[in-house]
């Protein structure tokens, strides 16, 4: 399945999308979130779409697409994760995973504009594969890892890179911003995606293409950073982790590159969909 | 008032300490969490208090005591906020506040154990002063800051070093551990503390006193950290900032001294009561 929520951001209801048509299941009850992943809800929830499949309402094609989960309880991110990435911003190879977070306050969705935080002059673009688990992950081995997958998602992790870099202490200063983790389209099942191992990704800005890369070349494989993290941290049900971006970054070029209002950012993966956000100057 | 929550990890019910005695308001239908911050809950559940002061029941001596707050969007850390602290680390004096996360699955009770991480060597206390925010904090003033603020929390900020310091990347990877974030006894709301200025602090391992300090001597105070942090990333009702320790951490010590199972950490605050935790092997 392709799960989507749509509606004003923060009161979003659920829906999938079936042949590129959207249709809500709001009836269904529930929200994308860590009870119904916990309770086997997207098998209860497959079980509903095919006994309803005749009554379903399709969405205005003009409604707000919004992030395809509820608030996670943490989105838990992977630096450097690509060689060619670690190697254009002059940084080593990491020996194990780097790990950071981002404030769940910055998810938004996939077609919501990205805002420039206040005194902000280095915001940057990254495309990530976006893992969201299904299942409670403590201590997992690697061969189970994927069991505690409920699907893949496309993420744009957005990087203020003074805030990141240049302000002292952890990268979590300039992840966390309010819009900077735009989600989705949709989140699809892992029965729909049964191979990650090389899912192309990709990223544009004002239709240049800038990031160009794959699945295959990550350091640390999806199955290595679930059983890594949940060494350190539990993931619960709902919870995003972001395995990292490709090169191509706005902070890799030289002189680096960063986003200005105006700008359109198009983002995509196999599979996963595609996002595009408008880049604006901040505003409530 | 000193609100407090109980009962089992997971399934906490409300309640409130009045002179010592604790008191169940469970029939008050809500959970200590962002939608009660946010509603004006403090206010709300002083009204009810004061209607129901005769009818109230109280709760069991032997009850378990729970964090004080449901789990929070985030829990927001800052690194080496105390002078004297950051010279035993032979750190260097930070010039803007230090960001880290703790996973919220971190949470637990005052009371409660800490589990020793597997392979964990280095596990290590830090007494803190919490603080939970009260009003969506977004480019917040510091004039302004103290208003986002519903009250004050004493946090044992568990730290393993080894994660922290030697596998590479940020904190977050040696913060986030199960049982590192006990909270509690209880969160004592603004009205019953004006002044943070001056607020004592200590930490004992198996009754010898390891941390005696003083809010006075933060580098960032807690208006100046909520100013801060609202400029990287917008809090919430019921998060919490985490705003440093003194000296006196296990690291510090030459040569460093770590928790092993067996130990009891006793800590307190100023207004903030004193929590006790046992230190055991991970088991689930």
């Amino acid at each position: 399945m392709k799960l989507i929520r749509h509606g004003n951001l923060g009161q979003e209801k659920i829906g999938v999308q079936i042949e590129a048509k959207h249709y809500d299941l709001s009836a269904f009850g529930e929200d994308y979130n860590e009870q119904f992943f916990e309770s086997n809800g997207i098998e209860r929830l497959a079980n509903y779409i095919s006994e309803n499949k005749n009554q379903l309402k399709e969405i205005p094609a003009d409604s707000r697409i919004g992030a395809p989960i509820a608030r996670p309880s943490k989105i838990v991110c992977i630096g450097l994760n690509y060689l060619d990435h670690a190697n254009e911003t002059g940084a080593a190879i990491p020996k194990e995973p780097i790990i950071f977070f981002k404030s769940t306050t910055s998810v938004v969705g996939p077609f919501d504009d990205i805002m420039l935080p206040k005194d902000s002059e280095k915001t940057d673009w990254e495309v990530e594969f976006g893992v969201v688990i299904g299942k409670t992950a403590r201590y997992v081995e690697e061969a189970d890892a994927l069991a505690h997958v409920a699907g893949y998602v496309l993420i744009n992790d957005v990087s203020e890179r003074e805030f990141q870099l240049e302000r002292g202490g952890t990268w979590d200063k300039g992840k966390g911003c309010d819009t900077f983790a735009p989600m989705g389209p949709y989140l699809v099942t892992t029965d729909e995606m049964s191979d990650i191992s090389d899912v192309g990704l990709w990223l544009s800005v004002n239709g240049e293409m800038y990031q160009n890369g794959s699945t295959k070349n990550l350091i640390f494989s999806v199955p290595q950073l679930i059983a890594y993290i949940s060494k350190f941290m539990t993931l619960l049900p709902g919870d995003v982790i972001s395995t990292g971006t490709p090169a191509g970054v706005g902070l890799g070029f030289k002189p680096p590159i960063y986003l200005k209002a105006g700008d359109v950012v198009e983002l995509g993966a196999d599979g996963l969909g595609v996002s595009r956000q408008n880049v604006v100057e901040f505003s409530l």
